[in-house]
Parts: C-alpha cells; structure tokens; sequence
C-alpha cells in the first residue's frame, strides 16, 4: 500500500556517486573554488547584444560577482517568445568573459549542442525544464567542463540527486546543484524557494549547491533577503539576474536587480558570508 | 503586483493554432479515427523481449484495444535501472503490429532519434519529463507522423497547450494530448489525476485529449473507475499498461493490469461509450 | 529516514471505526438513502433572502434534485465578506423544506452551534476549512443528525478518513464524505477535482462519497463534465450550486450554475446512473 | 477567465487593518519586545507531565530561550492519539513560569475556551489547522492577550494575513504571524519552509513574523540550518521544539532538539542576529 515510500527508499539506493563521502567536491572555474569560496554569479537573463551583454558584465565584474551567467539558448514557455541569440550570443559572452576576466556560464538545451557550446562557456548550465532530459545529462556528463544541474520545479529533493548521478556515472565529476524554486499552491511568488532542499543536500551530498533567488521570486524586492537566507543556510553560492534597463529586457526583466541593488546585495552578502565562517549550521545529527 | 495572472494571460494569447475552431482535430492512424472514436491504447509499460511484447500484444488485440503501446527507450529516474531496449525493441513492436494488426505508439526521448524512430512507429510519444524538451518538440513537429504529447506532472494546462503550439508551429496539425496526472501533497496514488484537465482542454482547444490512468494512480484497482470517469469527462481515448506477469516487469509492473483484467475493462468502457452517445458533457458555456 | 511513510502507516491503523468493511454505511435523510440511491444535492451557496432561497428551491426540486443545500454560516477569508444570516438563513431555509418537501443541508462552523442548528436541518455540513477543527467535529459526533465531512483542500485522504473516524468515535455513524477539490499548482480551476479519491475512499472506507464539482472547479461550464465523471467513478451523489441571478449573488456567483443549466444535467446524470448500474467500477483487487 | 487573480485581487483589497503602515507593530511580552527584540521561543511539543516540563522550561531559560511554549490542548490527526492534558497542562505550564520566569504560549483550539485559557498564559497561538476556524479567530480578537497565528499548511500568504485582519479587526492589535511550512509534493521533509513568506509578509504587513523550523522540516538536523536562514531573511523569531528524552515524547518526538544541541543553536542564532544588525535585507523597492 506505501507505493511512494518504497520507489523512494530504491531511490535513495541509487544515489552512489552523488551521495554524501568524506570529501566535499570542489568545482575550479577560473580562480574560484565552488564549494569553498562562496561564488555569486551574475548577468542578464538573456544574452540580447554586445552592448547590453558587456554593460552588464562589466556592472557585475566591478559590484564583485564572480561568474557571468547569460543565456544563448532560451527554453520559452511559447514558440513566440525570444529564443535566444544562439551561436552570436556565445560569442557576445565570449567576449564579455575576455573584457571582464568573468568565467561564463550558459544553458544548453540540446544534446547535439553540448559538445560545440562546451568549447564557448566555464560551466554548462541544465536548466529546470531539462532536469530530466536524460540524453542531455549523458552528454553533459562527457564532457571537461563543470555543469550546474538546476533542480525541475517539480522535482523532489532525491530525483534531483539521481539527475546529478546521471552526469556523475558519465565521468564528469564537476556536477554543481541549483535550488531554483520549486511549484506550490502559493501564486504570490514566481515558485516557492525551497531553502530546506539546500540544507538536505548538504547532508546527503558532496555536491556544492548554488541558490538563484531570481528565479525563486520573480520579485527583485525578495532577492536580498532570500540571498542573504541562502548565505546563512550554508549555501555554497547564489545566481542572480541584473540588467541595467530591466523595463527594455526580452525575458525576465521584471525579476531583474539594477546595477546599483547588485553592488549594495553583493556587500551583505560578502560580510555575511564572513560573519558565518565560524558557524557550522550542520551540527546537528540525524537521528536513526 | 499579480505577477502570475499577467504571466498567464500572456501565455493563453500564444496559443494561436492550439485554441478552439469550428472543427475539431481527428488524428487517423490505422482505421481509427482519433478525436471521433474513442481509442483505447494498451500494452507493457516497457518492451522486454519478443514473446513478452508479443503476447501482451496478442492479449490487448483480442481484448479490443485499438493501438499498442510499449516503451523502447525509457526516461528513468536512475542511471542503473532498465533504460529500453533501444532498436531492438522498436523491431519487436513492428513485429507485434504486423502480427497483430495493430498500430504501434512509442516514447521517443532524444532529438537525434526522432526521424529514424518515427519511421518505426505510427505514433510518437512526448514524456511527461520531456513536455518542455523544446528541441524535441520541435522536431517532432516536422516529421510526418502523429505526436501525442503527454502533460507534464508539474505543468499548467496553458503551459501544456503551449508545448502543443511548439508542434504545431513546426506543421504537423496531429497532436493528441495526454493527461498523466499531476503532482501534488497526496501520497497515496503515484500522481493526481487532474480529470478537469480534460474538460479545459476540451473547452479551450480542437485537439483530442486521452487519459492514462496507469500513471496516473499508479494502482491497478483504480484504474477501471478512473478509465470510466475519463469516458464521462468526454476524453478522446485511454492509454492503460497491460503485462501478463506483472511481478516480473522491468518497470512499472505493480500498476499493470493483468489480461483478465483488461479484457472486462475494455467491456465496460466500450458499454459505457455507447451510453455518453447521446449526452454532450459540454453544453454549459463558458461565463464571460 | 522515511518521515512521511511511516507517519501515514501510522495513521493508516487508527482507521478503526472509517474502514472498509463488509456492509457500505447508507445514511438515510427523508426518503433518499445516501450510499445505496445516487443524490444531487442542489442549492444557492448562501441562503441571502426568502425569495431567493425559495425560488431556487422550488427549481432544483422540480429538477429532480433530493436535498437542498444553502449557506447560513459561511467561513469566508475576509472580515468584511457577507458572513451569512444565521438563524434567521436556517428559518428561511426551514420553509424552503416545507414548501418543497426537500431535506436541507447546511454548514455548521462554530462548535457551539452544533446543538441548536441540528435541530433546524436535515445534515450538518462540515466544510473543507474547519475539517481538522477537532472541537466542532466531537460536537457533531453527538448530535443525532447525519454529518458530510468535506475533505479539506490541502488534506490527504487518509487525514480526511481519520476526521470522519472522529465523528464516528464520538458515536454518529451517519458520516457522508465530500470530495471538493484540492490545492495543487493550476490556477485555470479554483481548485483540482481529485477524482481517484473517490475512488480511494471506495476501497478503504464504508462511507458514502460525494462530488462538490461547483467548488472543485469554480466554472459553470466544467461542472457537467465533472459530475458525469463523478457518476462514473462510483462516486454516491453530487452537490452543486445553483443560482438564478448568478451575478446578484452574495458569494460564489461566478461557479453556480442557472436553473435551466441544472435541469439538464440533472437528466444527464440521471441516465448515466442507469448506465452505470449494471458496471462495478471497483473489480480489480488491490495488489498486496 | 483569469478567475484565481480575480478574486486574489479582491482579497488584497481586505487587508486593511494588516497591511503595511508606517511603524511595526511590536507585541510586548514580559521582557522581550517582539518585532524589535529577536524572540525565541522553545519547549516540549506537548506538556506531558510535570516533571518533564519544567525540566525542558530550565534548560531551555538557561540556554537563553524567551519565552516557553508547550501544547495542553493539541490537534492531533487521530482522534486515538494523546490529546493533551487540559487545565492540568495550563497549570503545569504557570508553574513552569513562576519557576523560569519565562513567559508561556500555548494553543488554544476551541472558541469556548478562549476566555479562561487566555488567563493562564502570555500568549495565544493558533495552529495551523484552525487558521481559517474563523469562529475561533473572532474570539481570541477579543481577548487582552497576544496572539501568535500560525500559517495553515495550504494556505496562501494573502489568505493568512486575511485570518490575521479577523483578529485585529475585533480590536486586538497584538498579533504575530508564524510560518511553520506549507504542503508540497516534497516529501523528504514534513513541509516545505515557506521562506520567502517572511520576506512577503514584511514588505506587506506591519506584523512581526515568527519561523517554525520544527515543523517545517521535521528533521533535527534541519533546524539549524533553517533557523539560521529564518535570521537572515529578517525573521523576528523562532519558535523550536526542545526534549530532554525524544524518545519518549507523545507527540512528536522525532523533530525536537535536545538540551545541548539547542545551547548551541541559541548561541549560533544571537551571534548571527548582531551581525545582522547593520544589514537591511529589505532596500529593494518593489517594481510598480
């Protein structure tokens, strides 16, 4: 009769490279150390010109952002909404990353993209929607570059692992999570930010785990305070969208900080991420 | 302030070829009519071997099923359980179909398998995983066989439409929808059958809807109501997992039902379908 | 590790008094008997004046409805919403039985009513917020009336069983369920029928089960489809809103349907009982 | 068609007691000043026995705690599981406080027994079950004693701060709001930490806002983790479950902190609340 309880326990079976062991990963992208130094990273929603894309890049390399998040490749709810740059858009990043120093990270959305785009970006991102794209997982796990596995907003806590052990099983071992919000009843936010889902992989994973509170949201007043949250449940980073003419953006503009928030959410955060270095929020023991 | 509502008004006028018109979609395959008869679909959740397909293939034909169904390549939540037989078992399908006579549906996962797959098949199936794998979607759009797109377990019907409107807009007019059930806080069926699902689709497109009670529920002793309750709601067909030895199924097995099972099902539909001929669940309408 | 589960098995053994067992419960109210003859209950949300209350009676009973359903006390979510007549609603809606020989079902919200208002009325409704309000459903286990538990819109179903066992504890065996709908992410239906609990509640429990399709949609034009689905899952009866001025209405004008909308689907529903007289839906034996 | 935003619209229309003025409102209780102060609250689940809560009561005065709660009356699933003990809980609890000086808060589920138990303690709490028991709401607006009010676990934050607006609306201005985690499909952990809820209800309301970390997560190990999120995203308390003996605890046992490992959170949670004094997680405007 507890059909769920027990395809959940062969699940938790399953979890044998992603699940908690003595070492934590940690994922090198530039000079950063995810895992180990708390990463922001940072950009626009979508990669939309030159001149919007390096604007922003050089905003967020200057407000102290590590990454440059960008998307070149849209999953859009409608056929008609903007798409994405493609090729160009990688390019754009391309070259923002050679102006700023930021490493750049981006979505892929195809298996027979993964290998070109892969030679273009620092971190391949899954996003959402793709959680369970497992053709896109296999390929994502072949290749050498880190990749940052969004958690589906409908997925629970142990699917997600089993996705990130998808990539794992591959030989990729650069596998970062994102907590994004999760579907609930509650129609006042975007999603529900699950900031419990951050805490339970820290204690049945070795993976870092990024939070993006834009998406979460989808209301820039709610950001800081779900940043700074992220901080203090012992998230290992946070990804946030920034455009400096949020009102003129092709996707997303309306869960956008300006520039000016940024810097100011980037300073709480690094003094809170100081203020924490002495407290272990993982002292607690399972119980049996 | 209402974020979610401006969002989804949006997204309903994107559904240019999915909404209502004057005639609705029939989707022949075989010498079914789909959108006018009502179709039932069954067979194993996953192909095992030739005498397994075969003899459920066998089973279901006798019992008056109208297509089969049977899983070659399977989306799993694990790396290490049963991923399909792949080719082999798309050449056991087109066996069973030719010792059967009937038409044959199949799970396709991966945009790079689509062309050559659909060449197998004579009707393709989208995942509830996949709904919002929009390269998928896309290419499923332009090859010249029917598509029949499963909700997806965390998806709006609006959304649900939207990834019809991707199929569409690559031209191929015949989508059938499938309802699968959604989730939700209830554990004690695998998924929530949304059965109101069926009604809004029936209100706000032309395209048939089927229902898969299998999924759905995840019990076999609920799926004959929930089978009949769909006939009352005005779907177009149900899709329901037949094996002949459940306990041994490499997926799935405990929502199959037996033969036997099946067999008086498929009665008790067909009794009912006769019934609901002269009723027309849809002559409220909608207030403005 | 596996919280949920093991609490639910827990749960699952103090259904002592709500579980299957050989007899069905059939609660008789005038001369319908609940669980053996299908009922439609019928009625405006809120009882607002005589006239309005007596006019609709008069048409749902020459509809064919067999109870008259009407608010007196109505738990709204703001303070400054019409809160309903009380005594002087339960007066109106005494004549309104006299006049039409219908039995009346009204809401109960406070504890300390539950005496007197069950001496006016022919059940007492518990509605779907108050379903875990322990205190108000001791109260109704004592009185000598027929009590329908509305299954709260973020319960699960065994939480909704052990509500009844409450009443059934306290000694009222009289106990009718109500299937209205449950909070899930889709925001298209006010709230999502879950249909298979229906079906549920048949294989666990001896209760009688009703569908309140007006609430678990919130549109007039998916309540017919929805209570033809409701028939043909097994389901004992349905409850719907009614109303002649929808848009004069003092609560939940937009769901209730008119009074000519009504006599038709009464006429519908009523032949598919027949249809469905000879078809057990519950056939297949639950897996061990 | 846009039903759900409709009538959500309308609802924010009745917040007009709740909404966000100019000053905050701070609820004076003993010492402590909650909405200015950072308050926390601990004890047993239930009051169990004398020598069990007073035991808790002095470990937990000693750890720093502010005040004590501990449950006499309590909402349980089953009506066959420990239902608290009554008066002699009240009792138990008075004396606990004449012995720490902590003040006590306690639930109350029943609208007749708002008076009597209101002389007993400092501070009213409604469960999250009764959130919308509006019968229950109206008697403890009555009331010259706090309340603390509980989010229900399916329940919209515009639907909770609507039950807070009961409250004041009878003339009883001393409200705080606790979020104790809503339903999800989630079910690693007993609820979902609606953090963002927090967030919400400060840039709406005026109201202090209390975080559950107990209930929300159900896991010990958790509840630091969370409590430590609740800080930063600009909580005015927490409320935590503490037992010398879980093992033995009658009602939830398996979610509560022992002695030492809540020492240690109090001391982690007053660290961190310093060095969010110079942080202002809330400098975002909201977009018109």
């Amino acid at each position: 009769m507890f059909l769920k309880a027990f395809i959940w326990g062969e699940k938790m079976n399953n979890l044998r490279l992603a699940k908690k062991k003595k070492e934590k990963t940690i994922v090198k992208v530039g000079n950063v150390e995810i895992g180990k130094d708390f990463v922001i990273m940072a950009g626009p929603c979508s990669v939309e010109s030159e001149e919007q894309t390096i604007t922003i890049a050089k905003y967020v390399k200057e407000a102290g952002a590590n990454i440059l998040r960008g998307g070149a490749f849209k999953p859009r709810t409608s056929p008609y909404s903007f798409q994405g740059l493609g090729l160009k858009g990688l390019k754009i990043l391309a070259k923002a990353r050679e102006l700023t120093g930021l490493p750049i990270i981006t979505e892929v959305i195809d298996p027979r993209d993964v290998q070109w785009v892969s030679e273009f970006v620092d971190i391949l991102q899954i996003g959402a929607r793709n959680m369970q794209n497992f053709s896109l997982l296999k390929e994502v796990g072949k290749v050498n570059k880190p990749v940052m596995l969004k958690r589906g907003m409908h997925s629970t806590i142990v699917e997600w692992l089993s996705c990130a052990e998808y990539i794992l099983n591959e030989g990729n071992p650069n596998v970062i999570l994102c907590e994004r919000g999760i579907r609930s009843f509650e129609t006042y936010t975007r999603n529900t930010l699950d900031i419990s889902a951050v805490s339970v992989v820290k204690t049945l994973s070795h993976l870092p785990v990024i939070v993006d509170p834009s998406h979460a949201t989808g209301r820039p007043e709610l950001i800081p305070p779900m940043s700074l949250a992220s901080v203090a449940s012992g998230a290992d980073g946070i990804m946030v969208e920034v455009h400096h003419k949020p009102e003129e953006a092709l996707s997303d503009g309306a869960q956008a900080l300006l520039p000016e928030e940024f810097n100011t959410l980037v300073k709480q955060v690094r003094n809170l991420v100081n203020c924490m270095k002495d407290i272990n929020p993982y002292f607690v023991k399972e119980r049996k």
